[in-house]
């Protein structure tokens, strides 16, 4: 009980962790830290600091509530320095080996990275992406990466909050690039895209049954787009994808950023063509750096944040109250058999009536 | 003066009313009508009634809507047995003269035809799209179709509402096929998705500059996509712009509809392959009600509304509040300059600290 417990603590702390055995050292970092201390740290680039600010972050308690928000403004003004690149794909299409692959060549290159997770389902399915640390055995240990599983929750607005205020931290830790990574559950491509700088969706050769898994809107939403697994008997499968895509990418209206969606293939197993993703990401920035989008586009995600917020703590304390839980239970077989307006309906549950 | 309001009340009544020129007429048009009054009328297809009623969905008056609701109530067991068909494009599409042309045909092969619109912005180039009868010169004065300009209202989701309202009573008053368009101004389409049953995009040939005006996403939320104007030289351009789309939209999933998304060529302006435009919308229907899409597609569109009347609501009380407001334009400039977290500056306008 207590072991596992421990263990649990363990994981909270970030999976970047080498497990406490010794119960002194477990003690020690257990010590309560005052905010300056977490301020102090998370500055200094402590990671063990802050994955523990990330864990208040993430805690029910309303007192680590408190402080992970003192927190978060003492670092908002450190933070803003990084790229933010979200990654989507369907499951099976490799993200995990490409985030591995791509996130070994970053910090390679002498970027800190840090890998974090949208995924709603992970309370339920256990199945959190990033929770399995042998799926990224080398970035795992990266001693320039940091990787933190899906924050779990009940709503995606609680999710995504979490995620989006663990950049700010990450940010202010001196990490510059940060992955947002989700498996496209309901609305939380949606999410990521609101959180990051650029939206990499990675896809798979043969433009038939494969894709049926990727949801019709998504491919609008992408700056750019990967065909990964271009090795072996697929590499001209997935070249002959990438022509298709391109062609009906030119049918769309190209986005307010002016930027025209590249697709480009790899193979994220052999290494093949990594670079090139980074460097399309590099082209993005300085091309919306320079027409001023990406201050912008940075800037509108916080207004819209801000009103989302407001709209998503109205209706939470809404459909939380039990008595309009009720009422909405009652009424919707009501609405289903059409035998109230559904205006009708809204107006009762509001007035009580 | 009294003769401006009386054109302004005539056109409230539908654009379809001849100009009342004799008072007493008038005064017999104007006479208060029962709730029974009301709701007879409307089944038994009288469209001076029907008018009438939907001027009372449209008023801003407390007592209209307490009538509306009333009439709405009653008519709701009689609503349901129309096909509702989106219909959307950009500007120069040719839109009203498709309206026109498609309408005519389907009014002489015996079908009831109201065409309703969502235009969020009539209100302020009061130019809204069916408020021009000459537009629709055969259509506007046919018996057997319905034409009604889009509501004003300062609030989608309250202009939203009164052509949801406007379609349960045109299908109560006998029409059997409604038309909804939009010129695509904001969410505008995603609202118009939202009730219909088939959603059609009208596009231009030269799948280049001409189509820069089609929002993102547009062209995923369609059912048909329809090439207009492929007359004279147009029309070898379509053909090839048709083969073009039909290939984009393979690499698209499918809906859950499992309905493949036809590409067609038409011209309105000559008649030229409209009745193809029909026979695609009488597939999807035979399809989606054999799957049993088509009603669970309507059932979802209802308790859709009753959340998000809701939502609307809970959001449109609190935004309105002078307090909040106040204190929103307070804080917007320190969320743009990164002072202070959209998190926090929303928990401060909710709990208003």
């Amino acid at each position: 009980m207590e072991e596992n417990f421990q263990s649990a603590l363990t994981e909270r702390e970030g999976i970047e962790q080498p497990m406490q055995v010794n119960p002194n050292l477990t003690r020690h970092k257990r010590r309560v830290l005052s905010l300056d201390d977490y301020v102090e740290g998370i500055l200094k680039g402590d990671r063990v600091i802050l994955s523990r600010a990330i864990t208040m972050i993430e805690s029910a308690n309303p007192e680590h509530f408190e402080m992970a928000q003192a927190i978060i403004e003492r670092c908002l003004p450190h933070s803003g320095n990084s790229l933010r690149v979200g990654i989507t794909g369907v499951p099976g299409v490799g993200k995990s080996t490409f985030i591995e692959s791509f996130g070994t060549m970053l910090t390679g290159m002498g970027h800190k990275l840090a890998v974090l997770a949208i995924d709603p389902s992970s309370e339920r399915t256990k199945g959190s992406i990033l929770g399995d640390k042998t799926r990224m055995e080398a970035l795992s240990v990266d001693p320039h990466a940091f990787i933190r599983p899906s924050p779990s929750g009940s709503t995606l607005g609680g999710v995504a909050r979490k995620t989006r205020e663990s950049i700010i931290l990450c940010e202010a830790a001196g990490f510059d690039v940060i992955l947002v990574e989700t498996v496209g559950v309901g609305q939380s491509e949606t999410v990521v895209k609101s959180m990051v700088d650029f939206f990499l969706l990675l896809m798979l050769a043969g433009a038939g049954d494969e894709l049926q898994g990727i949801k019709r809107g998504i491919m609008e939403m992408a700056d750019g787009l990967v065909i990964n697994k271009a090795d072996g008997d697929n590499k001209a499968k997935a070249v002959g994808a990438k022509a298709q895509y391109r062609a009906a990418l030119k049918l769309f209206p190209k986005n307010e950023s002016q930027w025209d969606v590249p697709v480009e293939v790899c193979s994220a197993l052999e290494g093949y063509s990594i670079d090139k993703v980074w460097k399309m990401i590099l082209q993005y920035e300085a091309l919306t750096k320079a027409n001023g989008y990406f201050e912008k586009n940075r800037t509108e995600q916080h207004v819209n944040i801000f009103y989302n917020w407001i709209n998503f703590t109205l209706q939470n304390d809404f459909y939380n109250n039990e008595e309009k839980a009720t009422e909405i239970e009652r009424l919707l077989p009501l609405i289903r058999e059409k035998r109230i307006s559904p205006y009708m309906a809204a107006s009762k549950v509001i007035r009580n009536e």
